[in-house]
């Protein structure tokens, strides 16, 4: 067994295994010797794919869950294994921070600290709100476990509509007829043509004035300019981890935009992760 | 039946019941005629409880589930009612909601947005935290309700040991033995004699090193100045809604202490509110 890791810290973790070890980065030439069974990629994306050689190495352990800079990369013959069990609580623990920090309005409050502001305001709840959670795979399911507990009218949205112990699940071809009614929609979709721009002008548009959409998923599941434009006009909230393009530019209009709350993709980066990363490795 | 309410917008909610209606704010002289059976207190405390003659009111209805400004100063002789399954749920939202914003970071992730600084760092999680809720009453009990789904372990502690169906429930004589394990510790209980500076400088010092204090309950449960002191030193994280005084000063050190969010008692106040209200004087 040959195992190739991406740091010298990842590697000090490995090193009570009976196994070959070597450090590999994904950038640099790939190690001579004997084929690399098991490759961890670095966990910020960096790297070249196309060093992969399918002579040489079996399989990648990815330590991200979505795999959608990887689709037509990645050599025929290498097995990809997306890092289940990692990020998905972590996801969805910003995913409902996020939404409540913008429901109570915890940011406004933050922004406010340096200059001793008390301003009490009523602020809508998240308690009674009816909240969209579309796509139920990894993240949507721990994102349903988290809001059971707030009282919220949870409505499930995945691909295929069916149902299972917690209730219905719609199928996201109900969008338009589900969207009108929505206090907030979480968004835990993966990323993919079929997900490319969900959150559109027609999306936006079909919600109520004051909802807020809440984006754990991909940053280019939403149409950016969409965003900016029906969040600039108040007709949206938005409290989001992921965005398109990231960074963020330090010039674009979505962080001053009154309703934005921008988390900078923080769902994984949590420190806790590398001994997650390490189980599943293991 | 005579009832009271604070003011026009209220009596206005209540026309269509078969009563003797009355707005009565509290604070101008009580109104003249038959005697109140309830007298429906204003939310932001004001007026003078001394006005209350037990001859002509009968009951308060208090829109606050707390009662400590109220002790000592009803006369004898009129009931005063809290206002029970009012604030709990959205005091219990803001819990939750101030303990993932502090530990992912969203408080520093809002001060940067005018600037544009997109800054991602690495943070601790609510996954796998050990949380010690600190009174299990009307918002301890939603408190562990919403924090089911996280992942957390959570340590119940309530004035007297018990166990439940959650399993068991600590008495607070048992806090020296637990506090220095806490990642993070809630604080529900009612404010009294007995939970005055509860938090107090040997509770903070027995904390762990980084640990989060989140206080729901009320501000004099904590020393205002062990507070600052601890969170100065960088030993323990504050995120709370209450505070002593209150307003906090627009110059007190905790607006500016790293590590502090500072949440303006905003636990209850909630667009929904008047319709809780409404449906427990019904």
């Amino acid at each position: 067994m040959r195992l190739s890791l991406p740091d010298q810290r990842t590697f000090a973790r490995f090193t009570d295994l009976d196994a070959d070890l070597v450090v590999w980065d994904f950038a640099s030439p790939l190690p001579g010797g004997d084929p690399i069974d098991l490759a961890v990629r670095p966990y910020v994306l960096q790297g070249d794919l196309s060093l992969l050689d399918p002579g040489r190495v079996r399989a990648v352990q990815s330590q991200t869950l979505g795999y959608d800079d990887a689709v037509g990369h990645v050599p025929a013959g290498i097995t990809w294994c997306k890092a289940v069990g990692v990020h998905e609580g972590p996801a969805a623990e910003i995913a409902v921070g996020l939404l409540i920090a913008a429901q109570r309005g915890i940011d406004q409050f933050a922004r406010a600290m340096p200059v001793g502001r008390w301003t009490r305001t009523w602020s809508p709840v998240l308690l009674g709100a009816r909240v969209l959670l579309i796509g139920y795979g990894g993240i949507g399911t721990e994102v349903r476990a988290r809001l059971d507990g707030f009282g919220v009218d949870l409505v499930r949205v995945a691909r295929t509509a069916r149902r299972d112990e917690h209730g219905e699940i719609h199928g996201i071809d109900e969008l338009p007829s589900l969207l009108p009614s929505a206090d907030a929609v979480v968004l835990a979709v993966p990323y993919g043509p079929e997900t490319h721009h969900l959150v559109d002008h027609a999306f936006l548009a079909a919600l109520p004035p004051g909802a807020l959409v809440v984006n754990v998923s991909r940053g280019k599941v939403a149409d950016t300019e969409a965003l900016l434009e029906h969040a600039a006009n108040g007709h949206v909230r938005v409290a989001s981890d992921v965005w398109d393009p990231e960074p963020l530019p330090p010039d674009h209009g979505l962080w001053t935009t009154p309703g934005v709350l921008v988390a900078p993709h923080v769902g994984g980066a949590v420190t806790t992760m590398h001994d997650r990363v390490e189980a599943l490795v293991r």
